[in-house]
């Protein structure tokens, strides 16, 4: 890692090729990495590029909630524990559902530190457009990771600022980042939701997601946390995202046997208990459908996806337009997947 | 052009960086031309990379509407032109200027061929949604095109299946679209609308772009179509594309000097009659940021439109999130602009 700025884009591979009228019409370059029992197991692009996981590490921001008894001293149920791990759609579920986490601690929406922003949920969406209202924090699609860090907060006795830098329970996820990715973080940024996000390599953020696949339920407090949030995620993926949207889709097609979360600018992991292999991959350019039809194809080619499963048709395989008429293909680049 | 399949994505470079935290989050690459008097004044990329021009060259698809004498036969205004080549967000302004105008004709919506979808307005996506009504094809964003296309076919006297690549317009079109990239297509796809979309070169689209701004609105039939159609546009933005999109933006930002437009899958070109100069501009993965992003820092560079202008700020410089800090930077890729 002798470039770090630069090295997202360094060496980056064609995975995901978008066609019409027999041309190549776009393509998305990225990186990819699954990792097993015995470390890399495939990679394609370059493994040590640095990247920033965004919303795909909540489960690993989730970690110092369950390790430190906050979870427990507050009841979190296993939906609530997903919800931890979701960029959720704003629908009136998830806005509910953390509505009652807040007052369940006494708390309210001012205490969150997300911001506010419309719900992609269309029902809530069109009610708060009808009714004149202005979304609140709670629509934020992390709101839920926004409330168990806030359950963490108020269990550690710290101070409310828990997005600084400097806050103990930033401090807690960052010693937690580095121990499940095995390296020094490379760097933080400012997230959509105001939390710092730490940057790491797409072969740490896959080794992360192993270590979550292989956690023994009843070991030591890592791997119980660890193997508590998958489970959670993968057996609540209504909480994870929403109705049409991929997590929650591909979550469901899987039947809770693999926990799966996006992260913005087209990064995507995979946990797969049954086979204690993790899966992270970033698209250089940031398109949402190259993530989403290149897990889908690592997924496939774990046969943890039955490519004839209908929930794969939207993101990978043909493509039709307003009239119903095949247009052309996202498919994966020659040597991906 | 040895290899016209794979050339889209061959010797991209880097256009547009997106930077988080000091550190390179996202990169995307592509291929931009500006055409002058002379030829190539610039390039970046590969000139010759295959496109699909898309939305981009409706100014090119409306030449047989005006040549032919179809738009001065049914008294089409200014605005109508530059609705032919727009890509509408389906407004009530756009909504009931199509709709008059197939009344015009003695035709009606299910003359169309461009299929229905949601319109992108806020207001109309509203009103929709809370009536119960469907969206019809005069919300498609191609439905002033294809009010073009049925004059035409009106006029001509040809069959009512004008999408077809046979159909007497789409060969017109064809011919056009030769004459003014000067180079044969190569290939052709189905647009979203179900409308033939022949693919051709950055620098071949560069080139027309240049042609309709170098165009003598006092010359031939072909020169004449063009200054009126570049003229429509850039006097039109309301009609283009819509409030907050970028082409409407901008082009008010030029005070009508200059027409933009955008297409699908990242492509935009820019007609500078004072200049007599054309851009035309390709973002390999699609992202349409980072086109929005690179043709303002073409237009820039060629004075155009200045930096200091609020109508850039959304599309080049910092980053704002829900909270309003600072998280990062859209920026040019070094050497590029």
């Amino acid at each position: 890692m002798t470039d770090p700025v630069a090295s997202v884009a360094t060496s980056a591979r064609p995975l995901i090729e978008i066609w019409r009228g027999g041309l190549l019409e776009g393509q998305h370059l990225g990186h990819a990495v699954i990792w097993g029992p015995g470390g890399i197991e495939a990679a394609w692009g370059d493994p040590d590029a640095v990247i920033f996981p965004r919303s795909s590490c909540k489960m690993i921001q989730a970690l110092p909630l369950v390790e430190s008894g906050a979870a427990d001293a507050a009841g979190l149920t296993p939906a609530q524990l997903a919800l931890a791990c979701a960029s959720h759609q704003g629908a009136g579920l998830h806005v509910s559902a953390v509505s009652r986490w807040l007052g369940d601690l006494g708390l309210a929406e001012p205490d969150l530190r997300c911001g506010a922003h419309m719900p992609k949920d269309p029902a809530e969406d069109l009610r708060l457009r009808t009714s004149g209202d202005s979304p609140c924090q709670i629509h934020n699609n992390c709101s839920g990771k926004h409330a168990g860090f806030l359950t963490w907060t108020r269990h550690a006795g710290a101070g409310p600022d828990y997005t600084e830098i400097d806050h103990p329970l930033q401090r807690a996820i960052r010693a937690a980042t580095e121990e499940v990715t095995g390296a020094d973080i490379a760097g933080w940024g400012i997230d959509g939701c105001s939390a710092p996000n730490f940057a790491t390599t797409v072969a740490g953020l896959a080794r992360a997601m192993a270590a979550f696949a292989a956690a023994n339920p009843t070991g030591g407090a890592r791997d119980r946390a660890m193997a508590r949030l998958a489970r959670a995620m993968a057996t609540h993926p209504e909480m994870v995202a929403g109705e049409g949207r991929a997590c929650t889709t591909l979550m469901r097609a899987m039947g809770g046997r693999v926990a799966i979360k996006t992260g913005a600018e087209a990064v995507f992991v995979a946990i797969l208990p049954e086979q204690k292999r993790g899966i992270a991959l970033k698209i250089v350019d940031g398109g949402t459908r190259a993530s989403e039809a290149a897990i889908v194809a690592l997924l496939i080619r774990l046969g943890a996806l039955d490519a004839r499963d209908p929930a794969v048709a939207p993101y990978l395989g043909a493509q039709r337009n307003w009239r119903g008429l095949v247009t052309g293909e996202i498919r994966t680049a020659p040597g991906f997947a």
